[in-house]
């Protein structure tokens, strides 16, 4: 059996005058916690992945952004600061929307558990896609700490694991950043869940030896038609997946849903810096891909299992 | 301009008491030489990656086992611990037995200058699959470094080069072992090629954005229908390839090429220690894979290149 969970205080929380954060840039080797004493210390430990995954950020902001209010900060300079900290996620500005009218804490504690719960709604819908004994693949961190408690993939492949559901979980390491290696194992070492570490490029050959029964990943936005964005590497995944008839799913909140991006190609792409993958070459390093809706077996928000056409499916559980 | 060509001697040689290498562990930060006095040591080099690489490691068997006839070894031990240190490539035994019936440094040196030979033929042959301006995609090293000189897979991309055919390469780094980022990058800043370094995960997002024309690859055997077991991702590769209808190519001398191997189900898939991973959790490590027949375009040996069906073109080119 693991450590046990993470609660979301552990994750992201407002104290007075900070928000603090676990620092999942030295994840696992320390557990230690970053203060951001304003809006954009927010921003930077946003930009500089301190704290990272779409709903995660967006939680980060909404905090970030009520203590601007307590601050007495420009609250327009705020917004800016923290909408622009990372350019994919859809989650930031969704998430400083919903501050704008009552830019408290308790708004943005409110806003945090609701993440929370909605992820755990999530589990219990993904879950019904498993079968008994499922070897499942997920790619980066969609856990916990990625959406401030609980997990989107990551809670779907816990609420199969309670279910009984689950026999086992192929880690992609995640590189340049090892997300996979770095906090998805050690999440799911926590939670007793067994589980083995790859190279990512291991993926397509566990599946060529029929070792994967299902792909499971979160995303950062998902467009009105379905393309979805998330970590580079995990296009790659569904094309491998559609080859080998294998289900590729996605499981994400709402929040993460864009209704205003009509398709994948809108989504901007963040170029982050090639001393990432290498400091001794030149290098390219493209931090998310777009799956094309084609790839995805199935979109799971909180709200249920959506299936293509999704832009029949999805503008109907978006509330926005 | 880079700093010009490895020569074959600077890769792998005999000399008087000693198989001296250059310790492909090392690269690129440090350059240093390893002098490997049995033929146990020479295994040990190749087990441990100090040289590697389908060709190189068959040269330096070959001269690992002059080396034993040389000091008196038992030659059947030394031909078993070298024919023993990987399990996957070919070229080991089609060495040594190239080597039994004259165990002399002069035959190890010609069978070594007649792979170097091999692959400058193979680049020929391959430059002629190219069209100006071409973005090519490799992954790991099948350079200099792989073959004991010029290189396969890379021996293409210089011939392309120097035909003025190739715009760039984008290199896969490899994981885990960054053969890509370690090895292929250094030969192609030595050979003034431009290039960049990717993480593997993310060629597939390049091919949907129109940025790889083609891929190019060794291989560490061939079965008989085409069937080519290369470094772990390879395969990946070329499913993605085939998704994008971008041509993937497979370059080796015909002394990867097994006809007694009927398929790719047969040959053995080294799988290596976890940790090279991570230490910190679990790990599984496959550190091949195989790329079904179908999915390959074309494969360039010595003697031109082949196409489907392999199973006719390729045993016409075997001498074996």
């Amino acid at each position: 059996m693991g450590r046990g969970d993470l609660t979301p205080e552990q994750i992201v929380r407002l104290e007075a005058g900070a928000v603090v954060l676990l620092d999942q840039r030295r994840l696992p080797v320390d557990e230690v916690e970053l203060r951001c004493e304003s809006a954009a210390e927010v921003a930077e430990a946003i930009r500089t992945l301190a704290v990272r995954g779409a709903p995660a950020i967006g939680v980060a902001a909404a905090y970030g952004y009520a203590l601007a209010a307590e601050r007495g900060e420009d609250l327009d300079a705020a917004y800016r600061v923290l909408a622009e900290s990372r350019p994919t996620a859809v989650n930031l500005t969704w998430a400083l929307e919903q501050m704008r009218g009552d830019p408290s804490p308790g708004r943005a504690r409110a806003l945090h558990f609701a993440e929370v719960d909605r992820c755990k709604r999530m589990g219990t819908h993904a879950s019904a896609l498993f079968r008994p004994g499922t070897n499942a693949l997920t790619h980066c961190n969609a856990g916990g700490l990625a959406t401030g408690g609980y997990g989107s993939a990551l809670g779907a492949l816990r609420a199969a694991w309670e279910d009984g559901l689950l026999a086992h979980v192929w880690v992609d390491e995640t590189r340049p950043l090892l997300q996979g290696s770095r906090l998805t194992a050690w999440e799911l070492e926590a939670l007793g869940i067994p589980h083995a570490v790859i190279a990512d490029s291991a993926a397509a050959h566990l599946m060529s030896r029929g070792e994967v029964d299902c792909v499971v990943t979160g995303a950062d936005r998902i467009a009105a038609n379905g393309d979805a964005a998330n970590k580079i590497g995990t296009y790659g995944l569904a094309v491998a997946a559609a080859h080998h008839r294998i289900p590729f799913y996605v499981v994400a909140p709402t929040s993460t849903i864009d209704t205003a991006t009509a398709t994948g190609e809108e989504i901007p792409i963040e170029e982050r810096d090639g001393a990432e993958i290498t400091s001794r070459f030149a290098a390219r390093n493209p931090a998310f891909d777009v799956t094309p809706a084609g790839l995805i077996g199935a979109i799971v928000t909180e709200e249920g299992v959506h299936r293509a056409p999704y832009s029949e499916s999805l503008p109907q559980v978006v509330h926005a």
